[in-house]
């Protein structure tokens, strides 16, 4: 790699976090000598923009990876499982947005904030994690190093658009359906592949991908996995519930967290307020605090409601709002990539 | 009182719960001889109908009360304070759905299912519970009883008819400015009288009730409070995150509750089967769950996502949804009502 720039494959350019990332790329000044935008074979041959220039996207195959040296998968475990192998080969170094590769014990599984120093781990592959998990790591690695943690109990409140375009157009056109007083047939939530589609307009989902054997969905194991290994540490108990709300954009996540040690307010609050990519909006009765639409846009992660816990001396209760497309997904891919390249010189 | 019916005042007979009680009074044939529907000077003069009939809307002041045995409140708390003595004076007994009596000693604060052997303690006015309290009590009665409860964690996900026919008339008219690209201009929520207001459109706002000293709004320390005095166990922990979200009717809750002892996930799922207004709804792989859509117009509390906490023995983890308009107001209070006259007999 020299500092005149990389060769970086976007691959699901055309998606809702691929489009992101490109933008991502070009705001951020990242030193692209030549972008590659994949997609699948229906995108392929339109253009996207970056830096004043139509870009044509081209197919993703194996050999469409030839030179590419960073490689940004957001296409879907499917096509990350057959294509990051093929991008490694070729001696790209792959970041993968799904969630094919996160739990596997070979892959760094990396938000930078909390744990850039595994990246130099990887084997050809780094993952992304879930948006969700992503801006709960953030929020919690300043108390785990201060205070250690015991628990965590958390319930998300979670846009439409970590489904996907797709979704953002259905609550968009269910609402149009339903201020309308016409029918609403929905097709795409909770889980576009399963039967059931139930409608997100003016209404909530408590599910999230799709439902497993221990009464838990795929989404809710994927916050109690990757928060232990971002960690770093198994003990730490986490259980989630996640659910869909008629947002566009915006995670919020109500997290309870029950330190090891006591702990003063005051100082929780100094922590954050100087932790790496948080901040801090706190202020219940001057009304300040973190809300999806005020976080649209922003890629840093959103702290409030910061209160203790009146009947547990190390419980402490907070509201955490990012972007889910943004730190939530490209902006922390693009974050891991400067990462390796500063590791790299 | 006489088995032929009795005189029911409701209070606030034009606003968003007050409609459902009178509707409900209706449905349920609740022995009314004569319904007096009371509101504020402005609707005074207008008509509701009762069961085929125009009753004319009357002013709520003290001698409104006359010959009035069962008056139902819902106007707000500074009403309550001013006219439920006054019609205790007259010889009614109130039943009050607004905070201003809830906490007040002296005063049954009741949920039917949970606590109905309260009610005789009454001294004039009974205290129907806030609407996040009351479906999250049901929920939890028949765990109480069984296993013994040590603490709470609950996030709310809270319908905006909670807060008025206003606040659900904002979301329709600031999701249609949204939806047409229009600037939207907040007035109604968080907090009506408070100085600064956010869209609820396509977004959610942790903030339910003014906010306080210790960090929580009034809302979540009503959860507290009167969920500890219906159960009937101050040593019970509770902590509450309440959070409004864009849906009309039907409040939502992630609850999370650490039991005394050892629990069967099956002997849960049963218990609450069996339990009074309960409706279970719970097959995560089947995709069967509660919400707030399919809840709106039934008056049960339904639960579902019951599930173990994986790093904890006596955690459990459930999703409980019901109408905020009735079981969490008007249907609790005619509930109330019954139960007050099936033991006067």
């Amino acid at each position: 790699m020299t500092i005149q720039g990389y060769t970086v494959a976007v691959v699901g350019a055309t998606g809702a976090v691929g489009q992101q990332m490109v933008k991502y790329l070009e705001e951020r000044e990242f030193p692209v000598k030549e972008l590659r935008p994949l997609a699948s074979k229906r995108s392929a041959g339109g253009t996207i923009s970056f830096k004043g220039q139509e870009v044509t996207i081209q197919e993703a195959t194996p050999e469409a990876f030839e030179g590419v040296e960073i490689a940004l998968f957001s296409a879907g475990g499917n096509v990350s499982k057959v294509l990051a192998p093929e991008a490694v080969k070729r001696g790209a170094v792959v970041i993968d947005n799904s969630s094919a590769f996160r739990m596997d014990p070979q892959v760094p599984l990396i938000v930078p904030e909390v744990n850039a120093d595994k990246i130099k781990e990887h084997q050809g592959i780094i993952a992304n994690p879930n948006c969700s998990t992503i801006q709960m790591v953030v929020a919690l690695k300043p108390l785990l190093d201060r205070y250690g943690i015991e628990r965590i109990i958390v319930s998300t409140y979670q846009a439409v658009s970590g489904a996907g375009w797709k979704a953002a157009i259905a609550l968009e056109e269910q609402s149009k359906a339903v201020l309308n007083g016409e029918e609403v047939t929905p097709s795409v939530l909770p889980v576009g592949k399963l039967d059931k589609h139930y409608q997100i307009a003016f209404n909530v989902i408590p599910q999230i991908d799709v439902g497993q054997e221990n009464g838990y969905t795929f989404e809710e194991m994927k916050m109690v996995n990757e928060t232990k290994k971002i960690l770093g540490d198994d003990s730490i108990g986490v259980t989630a519930t996640c659910v869909r709300v008629p947002v566009v954009r915006g995670h919020s996540e109500s997290v309870y967290v029950e330190l090891k040690s006591e702990y003063d307010l005051e100082e929780v609050r100094q922590l954050l307020s100087e932790a790496p990519g948080v901040v801090v909006q706190d202020d219940i009765q001057e009304q300040v605090y973190p809300m999806p639409l005020q976080a649209t846009d922003r890629m840093e992660t959103f702290i409030g409601r910061l209160r203790r816990d009146l009947t547990h001396p190390r419980g402490l209760n907070m509201w955490v709002v990012s972007d889910n497309l943004l730190k939530g997904a490209a902006t922390n891919a693009v974050q891991i990539a400067e990462a390796l390249i500063d590791q790299d010189r």
